[in-house]
């Protein structure tokens, strides 16, 4: 079928390929005009403008917006004007499931769906095809079905799970109509929050292994530091990265995320490129808010929120008042790092 | 090549059968007569005691040890008296590694070479391989190569990772000799840890997801309990046996553990079999204590680990005085469960 | 000076004795007819209505809530048609600060100023005094002080702090202007999350002790349970109460939590009559989500709040989807309770 | 009575000074002799050397250690072969609780006997009287009450618990004999990790309300950093060390801890001469040791734990890996410092 894309950065050009290989139609927009026009010479529509996309488009049409989550509300308030009643605008991005409860309203006066669907798969998704949690009405869900099946992985990326007897539903094509508006994109925040626990687990692990020859390498032992009481029991040397490489096969912690691991590992052993400052783009904190709000304890992924924090120095002020106490019922100088 | 394998239980069994059907040779002993019949209907040579199992392999013998972690010292003392100098034993099991320290140099006292193989691969293991984790001296554990290669899946069951140069090592393969006596146990062991992270991060999502109907089911509102402020944002009654079975493809969260996660939950929806009582076998402890004596900050896989103890009703005490203290300075009574 | 007191409930009738036993006017109004009546025997004037209450109070009027969170709302509502511009109402509940935000702007169109009042000092308060974290605008504030010293505990409650070289402020008397509106809310929600995180840290500490004895009562051993590796080593019976009681004096955790815990243990050292289920009444929750919104690491308190759920059996899902991966990937039984 | 204290630095300097002060006699010895001389000055008998020490003091001998736990051993051996059977040697120090086990059985080979005492009150303790928790044999720990008596803080150093009804025991004075030995290092140990978790509580929620101003400062918004949603609840520039000063007086969360601090932020309200990298001295790491292997969750203790090790930037190859995985599935590159 026909789709509109607007945003073609490696998420949404890579949609656009996707979707063109399997023989849809795409029309596509973007702000840089090269990156319109690399997508036209690979055979999408190309549109110079928000109208022209609207216009190559047949009624009902159905437009994807694949941006920064600060310019998908100015892009929905302009297709506002644009769309016709019937009409779709699919949210791919990974905007906060509050806010499509507030959009889907809002375009509703328009008589124009609005679909969320949290898109998994980051750079590998063109080949691997891309992971949908979908909100939104079923009626406009549906009339999507071939847009989503197209996008997602198939059946036939993993086996069958061997349990599931219902024949029914989507979910192991890769893509799952999750409920009505903010369903998918709540599924795929909680999915990045769990992306964050597995992540820490994974990486702590490492770490435990690198440092596997603490008992080797002397550590300084005064009254501000502890000594390790028994050295002998750390005299290993470990390779973590034939370690992240033997887990891929056969093991429990088995994953993605432990392929792509042990893949960063074999490009760089020591990832002396990295200070190990690590981001967190939103999703893990929306995560963490609903926990508590929904009174689920949740401290396997607050901790690796705060772990995240942390590595960005952001505890600073923590740690200061910290120091202070011990040098105030101790005398304790804080310790040259 | 020739094995013996003392310990018929369902992973013992299984490590046979993988090693048969690959064309090795297997002598085998269990205390139960039932469990050595039935492998030796399969083809395996059946030993009715350790001795007998001793005197059936040719040396240098090899004999895996596959039993539970508080039978391996007397296994070990008993073989010390039988075996030869140049002998090897394997303990496959899930060992405290420091025991293996001690272990190696009672037996090499012996002449006796030891050899700690951490297993992962469960139930699963008979049709997928095993991923191992080998610690020891390099030469008897070369010896054994051809034994590990059957048992680990092979590098086929994986695709290969892109960015590794390196042709040699047997890590793509699914085995790894990670170090000397001790090395392979502690690496299983911090593989454990981390699989207690990342099922807690997976169990933790799941249950945000479930609760994502917590505006809907109203909560008891009184000066105990904080009300939701914005129920209308808890309005979902999301499938999670679905939305597990959609990770499965193209996210980022694609593991084994999600694919485990889908089978149990499509044949169990709501899991009411389960009272949520989970239990841990050592190794999650392990990994917590190594993280503290090596000053690796690992508060996800701890938080992992407490968890656990709360699902087990360990902190009842911890709460009757944090229920305490509020009786004391608020007034506060607990309320009914 | 002369106050309105809303709402006569322990908090609200012990302030009122605490204002009028230092020659403070108070009118004072309760649902309760008998919570009034009982007040107007110790001097309070009684007001049968909210009407009555602001006709015997004299302009400019001061008016202190002291209902529960869910009905300040409706009483500001009442109170806004019933006040004169340059009146001032007093929220002090535990009111969330971002209400205080929109309510002071909603009695602002009415020429009414809002103060927000944290109010700590529990069931004790009447003889220690209440340690008051206050929000508004310095107009208004600095009217009510005479009100804020009676009712805080005053500079002789606590030694003087070395350090402190500025004259000026009310700190040391126990009163605090924080900031505009929301500010003293602020403070007081953020109070509490500490006060979470020092009780669970002393709870979990005596639970520790209380369980030194592990190695004496035997554990139960088998593939689902860790032994205990050095039972030698947890052979004491330590009696938790008197650690609590000597740790009121001179140690570095002295703390009223750990008076207030000594006063609990001696009246029962088992805690018997508590099943360990350990309310939370929102400030500890909205703590936590500030830490997050923030980009503040919190991990102390966010496993103090997680730590809450749990106690009430709020991650039992949690555990159902982790013993249920055990038995996929194990083929582990969950033991019974 | 008379004591004899090894290592005068400024804990054992001080404990001589309030012994002496009620009328104890010390003979004192340290490596260095200007301290010993300046005690002599102040009116101790001075030793030069371990043996005149010994000389000095009338059978049955008491000798107090106050030196490095690196050193207690060292200094045991030597006492062991100078002392009599029916002395007895206290080490005042932070011992790890199973050395005190050790200890104690070898001096009772030579008769003497042995008592930890766990001692709490840093630099204030010459004025406030210090903590003791103690671990032996009844009959030593007896002897040695007018010592401890004058060491604690004395029952009049806080108001008696109101619920106390036993009229025996030692601990509202201040010191406690907790059980045999290492009962009382044990219990110290816990101190120290209950410290861990109160110290952060507050730290962590000083930190909040400095970074109140979250709305104001603005953060940079990208793809690789969240946005504010509601910068307008994060207006409030709030004085720390005035919060920390009010909380002294009536609060829930008073304590010595917040004395201290209030005193180091009047002293430097942005405590800039900290870094923020907090040490730990290996009780803490004890106390999470003990919970793990008790079986009982402490997730607060291990998070403070956790946390000092990130101040000090000890998490830096897991965030190295964290940030490897994200640049491998999402094509992030690290953002700079």
């Amino acid at each position: 079928m026909q789709l509109g894309m607007v945003g073609l950065g490696r998420m949404g050009a890579n949609l656009v390929r996707r979707l063109m290989g399997d023989g849809h139609r795409c029309v596509v927009h973007d702000l840089d005009p090269a990156a319109v026009q690399k997508l036209a010479d690979e055979g999408a529509t190309p549109a110079s403008s928000m109208e022209a996309l609207v216009a190559e488009l047949t009624p009902p049409r159905a437009v994807w917006l694949m941006v920064p989550a600060g310019v998908v509300q100015p892009a929905l308030d302009q297709l506002a004007g644009l769309l016709q009643p019937g009409d779709t605008v699919i949210d791919g991005g990974n905007s906060y499931y509050r806010d499509d409860i507030v959009r889907a309203a809002q375009l509703a006066e328009h008589g124009i769906h609005y679909v969320d669907c949290g898109t998994s798969g980051g750079v590998w998704g063109l080949e691997r095809g891309y992971c949908l949690m979908i909100g939104g009405e079923a009626e406009a869900v549906t009339r999507l079905d071939p847009i989503f099946k197209t996008i997602a992985p198939g059946a036939d990326s993993a086996p069958a799970t061997p349990g599931r007897t219902r024949a029914d539903g989507t979910a192991p094509d890769g893509y799952l109509h999750c409920g009505p508006n903010g369903a998918g994109h709540f599924v795929k925040m909680v999915h990045n929050g769990v992306e964050y626990g597995m992540m820490a687990a994974i990486a702590e692990g490492l770490s435990i292994i690198e440092h596997a020859d603490a008992g080797l390498t002397g550590r300084t032992v005064d009254a501000e530091t502890a000594p390790l009481r028994e050295p002998e029991a750390y005299q290993y040397e470990i390779d973590v990265a034939e370690v992240a490489e033997v887990w891929r096969r056969g093991s429990v912690v088995g994953s993605w995320l432990v392929d792509l691991t042990a893949d960063a590992l074999a490009r760089s052993p020591r990832l002396d490129e990295f200070a190990g400052r690590v981001s967190d783009s939103g999703e893990g904190r929306w995560t963490v808010l609903a926990a508590v709000d929904e009174s689920v304890p949740a401290p396997v992924i607050s901790a690796a929120l705060a772990q995240r924090y942390e590595s960005r120095r952001l505890g600073e002020f923590t740690g200061k008042v910290l120091s202070a106490m011990r040098g105030e019922f101790g005398g304790h100088a804080e310790k040259a790092g």
